[in-house]
C-alpha cells in the first residue's frame, strides 16, 4: 500500500507493507487524515520516531473483528496494555508502556490503511461527515483541559494563539460556558471565532490584564512568558503545545504568583464526537487545504507554511 | 539604630534612622532574626531591592498599639492594602499593591528595630522560644504546600533537597500525614529527619521511581529537571525555591506526561505557630550559627557557604 514514510532523514510516500489483523486488533481503510502539527515536529527529529506518520484519521475497518467490520470508524492514539495501574485508573493515554500511533513504535494513518486495536476504536455518527470526524483526535486534547482544570462560573480565560489547536480550546471552553477572550495575530482566523460568539483580539491590541486560566496554544517560547505574565497570581497556566525545543525561562514569577502550569496533552473522544455531532464546535472552517496521499510530501510543506490551518490527506 | 543595609552594592551595618510609629503599625525590637536564601539573592540583585534586609524575626512590641505593648511577636511579611479582590479572599499574600518586609519597599528586621502592621503581627505562645519563633515564616512557607494541593491519603511524596526549606517541607508533609520520601546529598542533615520518622534516601542511591507529589526544594535549575523526571504521569510538581537566575528548560515532558507544576511561596502563619507549640515540627537542629548583629556581613558569608542551615542574627 502507499504511505507516508518518515526514516530518520526524509519523509516520502513510498510502498510500505499492508498491516495485518491480529487479535484484539483491526485494520482501517483510511478515507480522511489530518497533518497535527507533533507530525512537523517528527519531521525534525521528535521522538526519534521512525515509522507511518500521521495520528488523525477517519475511516472504515476493512478487517479484523467481524462485528466491527464495515463500520466508520475514528480511533484513540495511545495504544496501552490494559491492565497496569495507569490503564485501571482511565487513563490508557498515560500507560507506560504504550505505543502511539504515528508517534510511538506504532505505524500510523497517513496510509491506505492502518491497524488499531479494538479498544481504541469509536463508531462515527452518520451526522458527522469525515472532514468532520477527522478532527476528533485534535478537539479531543481541546477537551482534555476540562478534564484537567476546573473552571467554576466567574472563570475568565484567554487562549493564547489563534491556531489549529487554539481555535478549537477557545470554542471548547466557549461552549462550557467559560467566559474566553482568544487573542492571535491573525484577523481571519480570530474571526472564525467571533462568528461562533467567542470574544477575539489581536495581540497587538491585547490589554494583557491578568486572568484566572491562560491556555498557550502558540507553540512558541515567547507564547510561554507572555502566557505566564497573563495568568492571575494563583491562577491556572495550561501548557498545550508540545514544543521539541529546550526553552530558555525565567521561573521566578511561577513562584511569587503561585501559578499552576498545567500539561495537556490528549483527551477522551467521547465528548469530542458529540460536540462534532451537535455541532457546538465548528471544525470546517479550520480546513485549508485537502491533497492526495500521494502528495503528501506537498501536504507536510503546506502544512508548515505561516497562517496554514489544518490540511487533510486523503489515501484513495 | 543599627541595621544590616544592602545600598545595592555592599551590605554593611550602619547607623540607619529607628522606624517610627503610624497608625496601625508597631514597631518591633527585634530579639532574633533569620537569614533566608532570599535574602543571599537579594544581594546578588534579585527584585532590585535597597533597604533594610531581613524578614525572619521575632520580638518584642515597644512603641505603636497600646494593646500590643509589650507582647512577644512574629510578624507576616507581606504588607497588604486590605480592601482589593486578593486582600478580600484572604490571599493578603498576593495583594498586587503589596510592600514586603526586607525584600520589596519595605525595611526588614536586620535591625533593632522593625515597622510592622498590627494586622500583620501574630502573638508567640510562652511554649515556643525565639529560636523556634523565628522559623514561623520559613515553616509557614512549607505550610502553603498544604493550602495547594490536594494530598489524599496513598499519595507517595519527594522531598528533593535538604537544606532548611527542604528539612521544613518533609517534616510539614510528614506529620500532615503524607508518605515522604526526603532526598538530599548530606547524610547529617537527613539523619534530622530520620530521628523524627521521616524516610530519607541519599541522591546517589535514590532509585527515581516517580511518585504522585515531588517537591523541589533544591533550589537549582539541575533540581528541577530531576524533579520533572521524578514526577508521575498527572502527578504534580511544587516549586517551592525561588530561583531569580534564567532557567534553560525542556517542557516536552510537562506536556506529554500532563504534570501540574504549582509555585509555592509564603503561607499562612496560624498553622506553622501551632506546629512549633505542639512540637510537631523540630526546627532547633536546623541552627547552624547565632551571631550579633554588629558581624551581620559575616553572618550573610556563613549563611551562604555549602552544609549551613539556618544562621541567626542577635540585634542585642
Amino acid at each position: 500500500m502507499r504511505a507516508l514514510l518518515w526514516d530518520g532523514n526524509v519523509a516520502q510516500v513510498v510502498d510500505h507493507p499492508r498491516p495485518q489483523p491480529a487479535d484484539g486488533v483491526a485494520i482501517v481503510r483510511v478515507s480522511v487524515a489530518g497533518i497535527c502539527n507533533t507530525d512537523l515536529e517528527l519531521v525534525k527529529g521528535y521522538m526519534g520516531f521512525r515509522g507511518v506518520l500521521g495520528h488523525e484519521f477517519v475511516g472504515t475497518v476493512s478487517e479484523g473483528a467481524a462485528d466491527w467490520y464495515g463500520q466508520r470508524v475514528v480511533g484513540e492514539i495511545n495504544f496501552a496494555c490494559g491492565h497496569c495501574a495507569m490503564c485501571n485508573r482511565g487513563l490508557q493515554r498515560h500507560c507506560p508502556t504504550r505505543r502511539v500511533m504515528g508517534i510511538l513504535n506504532a505505524d500510523g494513518a497517513f496510509a491506505e490503511y492502518v491497524a488499531v486495536p479494538l479498544a481504541n476504536l469509536h463508531r462515527v455518527s452518520g451526522a458527522v461527515d469525515d472532514e468532520q470526524a477527522v478532527f476528533t483526535e485534535p478537539l479531543a486534547a481541546a477537551f482534555e483541559i476540562l478534564d484537567q482544570v476546573s473552571l467554576a462560573p466567574g472563570t475568565d480565560c484567554v487562549v493564547l494563539g489563534d491556531g489549529k489547536l487554539g481555535l478549537l480550546v477557545a470554542q471548547v471552553l466557549f461552549q462550557a460556558g467559560v467566559r474566553v477572550l482568544a487573542v492571535g495575530k491573525h484577523d481571519d482566523k480570530l474571526a472564525l471565532l467571533r462568528r461562533r460568539g467567542v470574544e477575539t483580539v489581536l495581540l497587538s491590541a491585547w490589554r494583557r490584564t491578568p486572568v484566572d486560566v491562560v491556555v498557550e496554544a502558540t507553540g512558541s517560547a515567547a507564547g510561554l512568558s507572555m502566557a505566564i505574565a497573563a495568568t492571575k497570581p494563583r491562577g491556572t497556566l495550561v501548557l498545550k503545545s508540545t514544543v521539541a525545543e529546550v526553552t530558555t525561562l525565567n521561573l521566578a514569577p511561577l513562584v511569587i504568583n503561585e501559578i499552576s502550569v498545567v500539561g495537556s496533552r490528549c483527551g477522551r473522544f467521547v465528548p469530542a464526537l458529540r460536540a462534532l455531532e451537535t455541532g457546538s464546535v465548528d471544525v470546517a472552517p479550520l480546513i485549508s487545504a485537502q491533497l492526495s496521499l500521494n502528495h503528501g510530501v506537498e501536504a507536510l510543506r503546506r502544512a508548515a507554511a505561516p497562517g496554514t490551518l489544518k490540511v487533510l490527506l486523503r489515501p484513495t
